[in-house]
C-alpha cells in the first residue's frame, strides 16, 4: 500500500519553514509496511488543494493531509476535501457544544468563528482531538483512505496514534518494517562515513541513511520483510558489524537521546547531577530536565554568565579569574568542583567558552570552549574549538558536556 | 507569477530528510516577486513525476525540478519531464566528451552509465554544472517555464545563481514582495483571529497568515507590488488597525523573537537581569543567552530542581515550603526575590511548576505554574494552568514569564 501526505499551508511555502509533521507520519507508516510515495505542501487555496486531493486518491491508497483544520477562512481543509469528494459538509451540534465547554472550562467564551470546525464531511468518521479544538476526520471513498489532521505537531501526533494507528492496522496488509537507529557522539560525519561505509553498502535492504546534527549522528537501518524475524535478523546481520567498528562512541541503538541515556546512568547507579553553565547559559539544565522523571537525578544548577556570579555563585577565586580568565581549563574545573560542592551532587558539570560573535573581553577566539566533569575523584577537563555561529557553538557545547559525562559514568562501572 | 517545486529522490521520502532545496529556490522566488504556490517532494517513479509535471504546468507558470538528473536508472528526471511534455530525448555527443574529459582530470574512467547524463529535451537549453557532472536543462513550454536542476545542494545553487536567475529576470515581469511579521504574546490564536479578521479580510493583497506556537503567535503580511513604495504602503494601511486592535501585545514588527526584544529593553534601561527556574530547568536562561550580546544585562540564574536548592541557592523559607508546596504563589515570589537579592540584578524572573507527565511530590495537576517578576519596586505573581505535554508545558511557561517581564519593563517607562 502507498501513502501520500499533504502538508496544508501557506506559511509552509516560505523560505523559513519546513513541513515537520510528515516525517512522523513517515515513520508511522513505515512502521506499518506503508510506503509515503508523494509528499505536498499547499497553501490556503480552495481549488489547488481539491486538485491535489483528487490526484492523490487517484493514485494512492492512503491520503493524509495536516492543517488547515483551524477555525479561521483561511482553514480550507475541510472545504476542499469535501468538493474534491463531492460531498456535503454537516453541521455537528454536538461538537460545537463540545468546544464551547472546552472554552468555558479555560474560562473563556468560545469565538463565534470556532463554529467551522463542527462542520464534517457527510460520511466521515470524526477524530475526537484531545489537546486542541480542531477535531479530525476519517474518510473512506472507493478504496482510498483519507485522514484529516490537525496542523499543530503535538495535536496531530495524539490524534495519530490513539485514532488513526488502530483504524490503519485493520486495513493494511502485513508487511514488517523494522529500524534500529545508532546515535553516536565524539565524530564527524564524513569519518564516520568513511569507517562504515564498506559494511552498508553492500546491502539495499536494510537501507542506511545517515544524519548529522551538532555533535550527534544519527545512522539510520530500515528493514522491509515478510516477518519481524527475518527483518531483526537482517538488521542484526548490518548494525552488529557497524557497532563493532564505532564502538563506545555509540550511545544509543533505539534514537534515545544523549540527555535520556545519561539520565538512565544517573539514575541506574542512583547518582546525582548538577550544572555550572556559562557559555550554554542554561541549555544543559534545561536537556536534562527535559527528560521526564529527571528530578531524580538532577538537583539543579548554576548559570554564571558574569565573573562575579562564577565567584559568588560557586566559589571560583577572583585570583584564578584574573590570572587566567573565564575562559580557560582552570575556571572551567573550578566551575565544577564549585557546583559539585554547593549542590552535594555525585557528579558536577561545567561549561565555559565564547559563543561570539564578538569575543567580548575574552582573547580567546570565538568557538573556545573548555567543559569539566567533577567527581569525589577528582575533575576532568576537554578544550575545544568549535566552528559556526552561536547555536551551533552552545548545542556542541552542551553535547560534548553530556558525552563526558556519558563516559565519565561508565568508565567507574 | 506563480512557481511550484518538485524534489525528486525516494531518499528524501524517509523518515528523517528533509528537502532544503526548496528553501533557497523559495528565497530567491519570493525576491523576484514569484509566489511558491505548491512544493512536493515525488519519489524516483516515472509516472508519478511525469504527472506531476503535467499538472504543475496546466496552472503555475514556473515548475523547478530538483534531483534525479544522475547516471543512475533511478534517475529518471530527464525522461519523465520528457514524457510529460511528448517531446524526444536526444543524445548529445559534446556533453558526453565533456564528461569523458572531466572523469579524465580526475584520473578516473567514465563509467558507461554517465552517457545517460548527455540526453537533453528536445528543445531545451543545457545549463553546465561547474560543480558536478549533471547538466541542467531549461524548457519552455506554452506560457510556462521549467527547470531540470541537480539535487547536491552546491551544484543546485551555483548553477540557479549563475544560469537561471538571468533567464528568469527576463522573463518576469517586476514585482516586489514585502512582508510585515507582528509577533503576538499574551492570546488564544482563535481570540487574536476573531479580533484582527475584519481588518485583514477585506484584503487579498497583502496576504495574512496566522501561525501560532507555544504561547507566541505570528501574524505575517505579506504585500505584491509593482513598487516598494506600494508596497509598503500597502502594509501599513492593513498593519496599522491590526496594532492597534492588538495594542501592547505586539512585542515585535520584525519578526524578532521575544527574547530578543526584552534584551533590547532591558539593554536601553540598562538594567540587569537573574532567573531562578524550577519548572523550566534552565530555559529561560537559554532563551536569554541564545541572543547575542546578552552578556550586557544577563548576569546568570539559578536552576533550583529541589527543594533543597531552594533554601539554600535562594533563601526560600522552608517552612513555606512545608506549607504551600514547591508549586504555589509565595514561593515563586521568594524565588524571584532571592535570584534578585543573591545577584543584584535589576530585575529576576522565577517560575515553578509541575511539569508531568507523573505530578510527583505535587498535589497540584499537571501543567499548574506560577511565575513571578521581582524588582525594587515589590514582586508580582501570575498563575497559569498550561495544558499538553512536558515540552508544551515548559515552552509556555518561559514565554509567559519572558512576556511577564517585557510588561514589567514597559510599565516603568
Amino acid at each position: 500500500m502507498n501513502a501520500e501526505i499533504v502538508a496544508v499551508g501557506s506559511e509552509m511555502l516560505t523560505p523559513e519553514r519546513v513541513d515537520t509533521n510528515s516525517l512522523y507520519l513517515t515513520g508511522e507508516l513505515n512502521n506499518l509496511g506503508v510506503e509515503v510515495v508523494t509528499k505536498c505542501v499547499i497553501g490556503d487555496h480552495l481549488e489547488r488543494l481539491r486538485d491535489a486531493v483528487r490526484h492523490a486518491i487517484a493514485r494512492s491508497e492512503i491520503l493524509i493531509i495536516s492543517g488547515g483544520l483551524g477555525p479561521t477562512e483561511d482553514d480550507l481543509t475541510r472545504e476542499a476535501v469535501a468538493n474534491a469528494l463531492d460531498r456535503k459538509l454537516i453541521f455537528h451540534q454536538e461538537i460545537s457544544d463540545a468546544l464551547e465547554q472546552r472554552f468555558a472550562r479555560l474560562n473563556r467564551k468560545m469565538a463565534e468563528v470556532n463554529k467551522r470546525q463542527a462542520f464534517v464531511i457527510d460520511g466521515a468518521a470524526i477524530l475526537p482531538n484531545e489537546r486542541g479544538t480542531a477535531p479530525g476526520q476519517w474518510v473512506e471513498e472507493s478504496g482510498a483512505v483519507l485522514m484529516l489532521l490537525p496542523g499543530p505537531p503535538h495535536e496531530l501526533k495524539a490524534m495519530f496514534e490513539r485514532e488513526c494507528l488502530p483504524r490503519l492496522a485493520r486495513l493494511v496488509p502485513r508487511l514488517v518494517i523494522r529500524t534500529v537507529c545508532l546515535r553516536v557522539a565524539g565524530m564527524g560525519e564524513s569519518d564516520l562515513d568513511q569507517l562504515i561505509a564498506p559494511v552498508y553498502k553492500g546491502y539495499q535492504n536494510p537501507a542506511t541513511t545517515i544524519l548529522a546534527a551538532s555533535g550527534d549522528i544519527q545512522v539510520y537501518l530500515r528493514a522491509r520483510c515478510a516477518t519481524e524475524a527475518e527483518a531483526d535478523a537482517l538488521l542484526r546481520e548490518v548494525a552488529g558489524p557497524i557497532e563493532l567498528l564505532l564502538g563506545d562512541r555509540v550511545y544509543s541503538r533505539n534514537g534515545e537521546t544523549l540527555e535520556a541515556v545519561v539520565g538512565g546512568l544517573l539514575r541506574h547507579h542512583r547518582a546525582t547531577v548538577s550544572v555550572a553553565e556559562s557559555l550554554t547559559g542554561g541549555m544543559l539544565g534545561e536537556r536534562f530536565t527535559s527528560v521526564a522523571g529527571s528530578s531524580q537525578y538532577f538537583i539543579g544548577g548554576f548559570i554564571t554568565y558574569t565573573n562575579e556570579m562564577k565567584i559568588e555563585m560557586l566559589g571560583v577565586a577572583p585570583e584564578l579569574l584574573d590570572k587566567v580568565g573565564a575562559v580557560s581549563r582552570g575556571v572551567a574545573e573550578a566551575m565544577a568542583v564549585g557546583a559539585r560542592h554547593r549542590t552535594k551532587s555525585t557528579y558536577a558539570l561545567s561549561v565555559t567558552g565564547v559563543a561570539g560573535p564578538a569575543t567580548g573581553a575574552e582573547t580567546a577566539p570565538v568557538g573556545t570552549t573548555f567543559i569539566s566533569v567533577a567527581d569525589d575523584t577528582g575533575t576532568e577537563v576537554l578544550e575545544r574549538q568549535f566552528l559556526g555561529d552561536r547555536t551551533r557553538i552552545r548545542n556542541f557545547a552542551s553535547q560534548v558536556a553530556l558525552d563526558l559525562l556519558r563516559r565519565r559514568i561508565k568508565s567507574r562501572t
